[in-house]
């Protein structure tokens, strides 16, 4: 069988799992690592190529593309010009649209595939929260977070004039609607009070419940592990009350990438142009024979 | 926009269900019943057509078969080569993919499309058993049962000599492992240890923990509520100990019927061909336009 050549395209906290995670998939081959600094090169990459530009990686058939949200419009451009499937884990739910709509044209023209937002949320949650309504069209869904670190609440904590280290937790209170737990170290000489106000008017925090806490060290606090409790309560046809629940617990890079890979393996088997996680035929993220999956799946 | 036209061929209690949920799609319009007793028309059917042959029918681009599993096949190769769609919710899990092969060939041949096996096991859980895959590739998945009327183990119970009337409700005790709890109603003169002893060494129930218990009115007891608690604990990538859950309290045959006509829908979007729902983008199910339902649920 023919290994799907992969390349990782930037090496943070997602590329690192990304890596694990197509060393673990028997179908792919790793041909390396795009990324601006090939001189440090980690222990785990020594004897993989490290390279700046990802046309020195010779054949390459999808890339996972691990670099932050911000820049995956132009980077996925780039590489789909190439001929170069690719996908990402894009957050910016409001965009994904518009995104999807940008690389569908240079898919085409390039002939190859972009499969969009494929991390957990967007991403894994978004196929559940189709499914739920294939099966209950009418009703409302809830999608809670956390326990968990967010990383862009996390950012946004950090940014504020004072804060030398910020971690903003998650919590679910249920019915969509999350507390933030937000832990910082202050700059010498900052005021808690001032800082805490400046957090809490902050566009991320002010809608939510939001209570900080200073601490000695943020990264004693540290902790990747992240969740989802999602319910759905509907009507099939004309029955009503029909329920619906997912959760999940699991450690979030690990997941993202996980889930990228598979759709990594999915690009090889779709038509040109773009794509968003539900209009992939789920079997596709999977290994295997087909006839062999329906056995055991279906 | 132009409406689905949808038929309902076989109208035990799937079919009822069924009616109500292409009457609730606002893109369907429902053309009729096919049934062999076109004389005892029930109230709610007064006013449509209700025929013996499909063909009767006019025009119709699917139709949802509510017959009996095992009358399936041909059902289907039958209409199939009308070149009407169809959707099944054939449900003996080993004989799936044989199915969809043998549909496959008339299918394409008359440009039609067949989905095999849309009911909830196999079917919506079908897909969920792939999407947990796809996050954690490996690890242990466990689908556990009920508690709810399983329809196969009554009719297998109702089978015995002695027995007028069973039900037999799967209890889930976890891991996939099932107690099975029968209510049986005896014929006259019928003993109860030796009908308990027969039912227990039937192949349906000779491997499950199975307690049977006479009652004076079966009916009484029925109930067509039904679940699944289906659990996955699995690695992403190198990092293990993933762990996804997904639950389901609902009406046992609108749950089957509503996904049915979500998969009669998505029929309507694929290539000639038969298919099992892990092989249908879940968007498809869903009624909508495909930038609203991906601003909406990724």
């Amino acid at each position: 069988m023919t290994k799907i050549k992969a390349a990782i395209v930037g090496y943070g906290n997602i590329g690192r799992y990304a890596l694990e995670a197509v060393l673990a998939a028997d179908d792919f081959e790793f041909v390396g690592v795009v990324r601006r600094n090939v001189q440090d090169i980690p222990v785990e990459l020594a004897g993989y190529n490290v390279v700046d530009d990802i046309e020195k990686l010779g054949q390459v058939d999808v890339a996972l593309l691990c670099s932050p949200t911000r820049a995956i419009g132009d980077l996925a451009e780039k590489i789909l010009s190439l001929g170069i499937n690719t996908v990402d884990s894009f957050d910016v739910h409001s965009d994904i649209v518009a995104l999807k709509n940008r690389l569908n044209k240079v898919a085409k023209e390039r002939d190859a595939v972009a499969i969009v937002s494929a991390g957990w949320d967007p991403g894994s949650d978004s196929i559940m929260r189709a499914l739920m309504l294939a099966m209950a069209p009418k009703g409302v869904t809830f999608t809670n977070f956390g326990p968990g670190m967010s990383m862009g609440h996390s950012v946004a904590a950090k940014s504020i004039a004072g804060v030398k280290d910020a971690l903003s937790v998650t919590i679910p209170l249920g019915t969509g609607v999350h507390r933030r737990m937000v832990y910082i170290e202050l700059e010498t000489g900052a005021k808690f009070d001032e800082v805490a106000q400046a957090i809490k008017a902050d566009s991320y925090f002010s809608s939510d419940e939001t209570h900080i806490r200073q601490v000695d060290s943020v990264d004693a606090l540290k902790d990747v592990g992240h969740g989802v409790h999602m319910t759905h309560k509907g009507v099939s046809g004309a029955t009503h009350n029909q329920l619906f629940e997912y959760s999940m617990r699991i450690n979030n890079p690990a997941l993202t990438s996980q889930f990228m890979v598979s759709a990594a393996r999915a690009t090889m088997k779709q038509a040109s142009g773009a794509y968003t996680v539900i209009e992939i035929p789920p079997v596709n993220f999977l290994q295997g024979e087909l006839d062999s999956l329906i056995a055991k799946l279906v």
